[in-house]
């Protein structure tokens, strides 16, 4: 039964782990390509102009490469038929999950507001607030994934201290 | 052991729930009294005006409210002699410590490119920008309490299923 529930919580991970690289990695690519105007005049908006969206895709490099190390473990214990490292994985997707969380946060707190004053400046953004918006929503959903996983391995925990 | 384990935790916790409270409610001073400008012209600058900051008070009050519950829960317990909820406390703290996450991104994500946009711009906020940065800055701090609240939590809940 203990080895049943270890058995079925593990491809729960696996396949949570797998869905968080693939959001992260989408999220990445919509807001690194996000650009608006020619590199002639001034009037390009990067999202490197805006601080809360270096954060972001410094949250969502640090989430790609922990998925990533996470997933090479995963398949490794699969494969060699290890316990894992029920300590990696509880304070790693516990610190790793509040990093998205503020990363989502403070793309949305900008975003929000910087739509606003845009519209209500009547400055064209060419859909740049909407892109980040996307990429935003994209990282509030592998923070989603990565708190399940974050509980997952709460409760694998105990069982093997 | 065991027995001095949980009570050392309990006292721990108890102790980080007053920190938590204290913290978010100079947070909700800060933030909520941070007006700028006369009422009398269109000038005046509310943190109202922002959807960040509203969201950044909701998680605020949300916060207090749990830290609250929490509070006379803990009181009722250390009076009565009770076990207390684990499970409450595991969901609880982990569940908050992402609200106040998001709330604490959403505060700096806003308030870094909006400090750089006015001080681009010249234009006087009076101090209205310092004073979200300060609230946000508490904000992170009942957090970082929130989640070390939460890792006790997951550590303790095990030991009573």
């Amino acid at each position: 039964m203990a080895q049943q529930a270890t058995a079925s919580s593990r491809i729960a991970s696996l396949i949570l782990r797998i869905l968080t690289f693939i959001l992260l990695l989408i999220s990445l690519i919509v807001l690194a390509t996000n650009t608006v105007g020619s590199s002639d005049d001034d009037s390009k908006v990067r999202f490197t102009d805006f601080y809360a969206y270096r954060y972001m895709l410094a949250t969502i490099v640090i989430g790609i490469a922990y998925s990533l190390l996470q997933l090479v473990l995963t398949i490794f214990n699969i494969v060699r038929g290890g316990d894992g490292m029920p300590f990696l994985d509880f304070f790693g997707d516990k610190f790793i999950s509040y990093v998205l969380a503020t990363g989502a946060g403070a793309g949305f707190g900008l975003t929000v507001d910087l739509k606003r004053l845009m519209d209500a400046s009547e400055v064209d953004m060419l859909n740049f607030d909407d892109k980040a918006f996307a990429s935003a929503s994209l990282l509030l959903l592998a923070f989603v994934t990565t708190a399940i996983l974050s509980i997952i391995s709460a409760y694998t925990l105990p069982k093997r201290v």
